[in-house]
């Protein structure tokens, strides 16, 4: 047994959770990544980006089911059962919402507005900050750090939400119903990501509170 | 006293929520065969069917309440209140959705499609599963019959997820803005049950991870 | 030290949760006010009412983030954790969707229909009972009382929803699609506040259940 398993051996049974978590926050910096990039070069015929939305949808969907498995076998949390929970489901939530976005362009043929790109852009910058916060929660040693990331977090939800209100009102400006009903139920798909990305990190600063 | 209530005097305090657990289940099961067999004959100038599910939506109202009662008045649960708590407001939110369908297909009196039927029959078969898992989660005694039933569940809320997709591309081709309002209303109602038993389902996986 | 001071000094600190919530509660019957006051003479070139929700809904953000900073401060609360959170996160979504209302009449300029301040007088009578349910809440003394605002919210979510229909079946008389999108959306953010409501009141229920 070398020294690195010596290690693992004595390892607490509670970092199973962080590891997880730090993965899952990782697949969704890349799904977003790869969302807000295939949106700048967009092509309803080329059904690809959507194929790998679904497949990060199935990876995401694994990670959050091996999290309640170990919270079955766990005596020992690194914090309450509950926020475990909570932060398990608010981060499967976003990856459900930026599969839902995506499905809602192909399955309407939906035409392309700017904003689209916008809220991507907003969605993937919020996974990032999201992957920090996961990242330097570990330890609860880079309280402030964690707050900053949660509070751009917040930031990007207000920003979505204005963005949300100009492309409606541009939108209605079409006066066409069928292109509104379609392209609004997009735009708020991409919104409401943001709303729980902001969930997550209010999660985040709860645990934070009580352990930091 | 005869023989039965001694051992009815000696029967654990929290066999209470079983039962009512099972109640709910039974009435689910009634409930989504009433909503299919309704939509299969179906007139909306016949408002027996709504009146029915409203029935059953307050029964169920009633057990909910009963459940919280109890949780209340009992020390002694048979597994974590969190999570009596979440099976029991699950269940009401899929009373709560297959009611809100029935009401807004009279209220739009809204054209049949298709898809209605199937989306009832998927939501029928997730009650009779639930209602499965539930009577083998008692005594978490057989756990693999109660993992199977929440595979189906899963199954089916992935299968109404395609009814509904393929409900929608059709139903934007006939171009009626008005209809398609009224339509999509009723169908993402309809997909919504799935979703619910699908938590109610991961809800039950959770416990059996915990206990069995 | 007066005789206050001593008194104050001894003071449960588990106070501090029944004081914030008295205040969310008081911001909520002024914001419901203004809001339906602002209905009733309404004219959506004017966005001073707007503006005054906007800050309402800011104070009550504060609000609900100084009861999770106590709740990570404080180890003794007045009743279980888990139910000051949702308490807290329930009246901060009754302020959220109050406020989404406003915000859409005016961004969709919304053309006005009786509804709306049918819909706002049930919002703020609402907000009372709220009012008067944690006022009774403390100390647990007045479990009638509470109960009774309970059933009270209860009853005005019902109404709601039948305003709700009652509005819809009217809105789709005008056949114009663009128009429906909008009141339909505004009239559905509005009946969500009285389910808000009720979903507070269900959550001081079960406190009361518990601890009365």
């Amino acid at each position: 047994m070398g020294i690195g398993n010596i290690f693992k051996a004595f390892q607490p049974k509670d970092k199973v959770f962080f590891v997880l978590f730090e993965k899952t926050a990782d697949t969704l910096v890349q799904m977003s990544k790869e969302f807000h990039e295939g949106l700048i070069d967009f092509d309803t015929n080329d059904e690809s980006l959507l194929k790998k939305m679904s497949d990060f949808e199935h990876q995401l969907d694994d990670l959050t089911h091996e999290v309640f498995v170990q919270l079955g076998e766990n005596f020992i949390t690194p914090f309450d059962r509950e926020d475990i929970n909570h932060l398990a489901a608010g981060l499967d939530d976003i990856a459900d919402y930026i599969f839902a976005s995506s499905k809602y362009i192909f399955l309407y043929k939906t035409p392309e507005v700017k904003e689209f790109t916008e809220l991507s852009l907003l969605i993937h910058k919020s996974c990032v900050e999201l992957q920090s916060a996961i990242k330097n929660l570990n330890g609860f040693k880079n309280a402030a750090e964690v707050k900053e990331s949660c509070i751009k977090i917040n930031s990007y939800e207000n920003i979505a939400d204005d963005v949300l209100s100009q492309a409606l009102v541009r939108l209605f400006e079409t006066n066409d119903p069928i292109n509104i009903i379609k392209v609004k139920d997009v735009l708020e798909y991409m919104e409401i990501v943001t709303d729980k990305a902001e969930d997550v990190a209010n999660t985040i600063e709860n645990i934070l509170i009580k352990y930091a």
